[in-house]
């Protein structure tokens, strides 16, 4: 069946794994990391999460979110599964919607180190209004840290049309 | 459950304030602000406001609009339900839609000093024609004033699709 | 330009009037109707309203609707524009979703005497949640009283999807 | 290139017909016909005529809509170069949306004499409502006068979501 | 600002209260009611609650779901940010897809005894399937249980595209 | 690799075949059939022809329809490549929609003898007006004689949005 | 956590096991079973399974569907991982689209008994067509036989619309 | 109500007018304006204008097109409702599609002077092909002038999907 | 009517001719044009071809695409009739995806001598895949040839999502 | 039927080949090419591949994803028969998503030696989240290289929106 060898996917403790704990209290040490194949190259890989949940700091109800993280990996890439488990373990954890984004692009910088990331959250509506924050981030003094500037000054230029329903 | 401390959230008055008011005459004080955590950091905010109406100022008819307002914090930022508030208070105020989305930018210019920002309006037709008016700022003599520029520029190339229906 | 003549056009005051006031108390007298010129046969008319807003009778906050309002006519059709005013009416008043509906077409019976009526709001959310009311009537002891019956055994079998966005 | 001979089309003046006039005045005389070769069968023929277009009989206003025509044929078929310079003679004309859909179905029931017929239009709003008339005809004393009460009674219980975008 | 008096609200302890509090344990018992003021008429109160969330019983895995409840009420209704809390009450319990629209559906025949309900969850992908789970009821012996057999029997004839994306 | 064996399959001489010839002329006799294996049991098979084409009887413009055809079985199948092949045999035909669709399905009886069919087709514009003629048929005397009636009683109540573009 | 307790979920190998195999040969004996907790009610599950693959019988090339599966349980109720396992099971197994339909009907039939099923097939297309098989089934002699009869009568009555793209 | 004052709004004889004359002759004359009150800020203005139709120069048919027309303002603004009256004026009016909307622009131009503005018609087909002309400008010599440039070559790279249906 | 004089329009024989004759082999000398009649300024004129068709000239089979055809004039412009007809004249000609797409623009080049000008076909699938070619030209030494460039370089990231059905 | 001639169609062995073999290992020997006509010019061939599968390396199950190829050609084009069965043989593969894009760009690479070529994966989700990677490649040395970075750069600022369902 090919493709990575065992010898490749020694490290990863939950890909595959029976007895996944979720943890309830926020936990960046979940994330896992698999070394880049391709490091040669500059490519993409995005994220699609649409099942962010996490409390409002202030009042304790709960708040849902898209989360789209996309980034160019430079030695390690973090595991998906390994992902899933720590976004989940914002379950229970409360913060703005602007800091959480925030919080989730560190964590992963100083996990995987990457050329360069960003990280958009579309939230459901509270009181009438939705909030979408997206930050990004680029190697400083390289070519990514332009990067980031340019995709942020082109940021969402066509917003998708939202009616609350 | 983390995130935000009290102290942080001590200057916020409204957001889980059960005796909440509603004003019904425009009504800029009420916008309040908290602190930016990121700002070593450009990152972009973005609130989705579909419930957006103010009267016409000639003939006094209900007009309604779908709102994008999105930004660069520095210093200070919007607090989404004192922004909510802030909007309702248009609801029995008359001006010209071109108007109100260059006044409602001027105000949060005003509250928060932003980098950047930009306010859009997406309004229901009369006569069988919609009007949807863009502005945009960025702090004067900043790369932020060039990012306005060349957003204004590129703005809105591919129209959506109007059938008023 | 032929149709409708001078004559049966005379009893409307609102339609094509410059001076249209604008009703912020709920005001059912505005209602104007027209009369009916194909009485020998039923058929359907439909009011597709998305720009209706009250408010909450509690908290006081706004609340936004489509309301889709069908009926059989008998004698007398209401005017839409008169509609128009009628529903603005509603602005400023504070009810629950469920009794503005019942309300909207009692006022409508009361009005026009009409064959078959209903009325179906759809409201944006609130805490996550959104409220849909859908109410219908048929004059009792002819057969649409069973239309009425048959269409509320049958209603919305198909919910659209809905996301909060 | 078989199907369809030119006996059979030999009274279709306007099918194909270089010097096309386009009536400005209401002329329900220029709906021309053709055999139908399967009156065994019951079937049905649908028109979506989208470039409707009449004027207000008050304000002189121009409407628009889309007619959604259906019909079981006896004898004889509308043929459909006829139907579009038909509806084009409603341009200059005025007309409530309701009266509107009352003729077109009157003057093709006088055409064609069909088993069934129904006429739906949808209108472009004003003043933020927009309204859809409909109505049908089935042949007094046979099953296709059942479908038409039938068919009434299950219209359109599920609204298009209008917006008036 | 009419409709309901305090009278008629008085029950309702939830509703624009500033100290929610939100249990992380299933709990029926904070739903709360008001009184039907149309019970002479049968009519459908739908909520869209697409904020649900519960664990998987086995592997204690998040699940995600659209809700979609449909009511007649008898002489009680829901209040709806007392249906939120409830709801919420789920975020931390496990049970399958099927079981948990079955048990929200007995809790609110408990809480209201209505003429008709029916429940209708719409869950998120786990290993390339999703599950819908249906379930309705009407009050035994009444026209309403016939409903509910009729509703089951239609039910969902036209699924929806899925795709996973 | 299983499931339907050679013998079963000795008479499609179309299917995988390479040297495949497209006749230009109508040509009923392509279609091919296989048995149908499950005869106890009613079941709908339904092909969706998105590619159809034919030409005028009068100007021999090109026309371009999607065809939907249903049918239930008895004892005969039609073979998919040889409807492919029937199908753009039309290619270089001139026919009215509303005869070609008869033909299509009086060629799909006299192939199969089907318990069921129906065969729609929507047809692009002319002249901005499109047609979309659908006819069925049930075995005489049986209940899907019956069968074609009512689905013929409750044909496309609910038109699909067409706007020419 | 609650809900189905550890011996209510002990027959079932496969949900949450690490070491799952996936049988590359059609295999009906990997569905497992639980028990029905609410018998005293008709309640439906509808599965959707966009990632089913198989061959054709004829010229191994590879076939693509999406299979909607819906039942009313008795006393058994399929567990989804199982089911997605056998669905997996046809990956490199030939037979035509008809046919996979009833076979897996068939097999679950026999697995569970359920009060009524169906499935319905929509694969892409081959030469321009697409074929999407519909099969349904109710306990002989029971009213869920009726409830076939009649959910086959109105199949599909609005077909989605196809255009290969 | 604030906003626009009455000086500012005395210029405006058409808006609010009950005796609004709708003009059959092209009629650039219809065009008023008001004044710009941010001369200081470059912003855009987009009208959606979906109820636009004129003749076919040659055969005198009806055409159809929604028309987007975006400007930055310079000192004058075109009012809408003297903007409807003026597209009214091309109903009888006979021009090629590319032709009209250069006129359209360059009575804009005239009218207001503005920094910059683009026009863009999309037409309904006539035998089987859709046109759609864009034409846009800038004030010569200015910043405007290359935005003009700029837009031109980046026009339209992703067309929306045209299937004539 | 005013618009196009008849001088204007002398050279055209193809639009609103009766005895139209459709040409069944590849035929470039059915192209006509009419003169720009605002050479001064770059504008773009698009055509939308939903019903383009060709055959496979390996295997004779027909193939479907959707042309979009972008350009700027330069003298002359495509009469948009006689188009259509040179499009049709491929109905029974055969090449590659590829090499049609390359050729059209080679026709329209050599005819019309165009500033600037861009061909898209997207074809529908064969075995699971379609191909979408896109090419385009600027005239050589000018600025539409770093156009050209510019726009291939920039062209289609953002893919329509395709799923065949 | 003119285009490609039989001596330029000879290097296609598969290509309307009736003996198709499909292979069920990773077979890159598979694809085949022919030969560019229009070397000329710089074009770009989109290949849409909605129906990709293969196999998670460490847990075996099936995953799906639909593939978008784009490149501009060089000397070699690759045939697109050829190219569904060098994606079919990855069927039964098992390689992580990240490594199979570029696995794929690789052999084309390799094969074509194209000017420019770009691989875009999007995968169903696992865990409730999906992976989309993205690569690309330029000509070293040459303006197709800058058009890598550049399109990199670029690369899906507006995620389409992603539930799940
Ligand atoms: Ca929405
Ligand atoms: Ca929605
Ligand atoms: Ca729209
Ligand atoms: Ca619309
Ligand atoms: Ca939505
Ligand atoms: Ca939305
Ligand atoms: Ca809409
Ligand atoms: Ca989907
Ligand atoms: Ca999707
Ligand atoms: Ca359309
Ligand atoms: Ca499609
Ligand atoms: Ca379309
Ligand atoms: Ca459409
Ligand atoms: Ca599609
Ligand atoms: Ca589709
Ligand atoms: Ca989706």
């Amino acid at each position: 069946m090919g493709g990575r060898k065992d010898e490749e996917l020694k490290d990863l403790t939950l890909l595959g794994n029976q007895g996944t704990k979720y943890s309830f209290e926020y936990a960046p040490n979940l994330l896992e990391t698999f070394e880049n194949k391709h490091k040669d190259r500059d490519y993409i890989v995005k994220f699609n999460c649409p099942e962010f949940t996490s409390l409002c700091p202030q009042t304790g109800q709960p708040d849902f979110a898209t989360i789209y993280i996309s980034y160019i990996p430079d030695v390690k890439m973090v595991e998906s599964k390994s992902l899933k488990l720590y976004l989940f373990s914002f379950r229970n954890h409360g913060d703005f919607h602007e800091d959480c984004m925030n919080i989730i692009m560190n964590d992963l910088i100083e996990l995987m180190a990457p050329r360069y990331i960003e990280v958009w959250g579309k939230f459901t509506p509270r009181g009438g209004i939705s909030i979408d924050p997206y930050t990004n981030y680029g190697k400083p003094g390289t070519k990514y840290e332009q990067m980031a500037d340019y995709r942020l000054m082109n940021h969402d230029m066509y917003p998708e049309t939202i009616d609350n329903r």
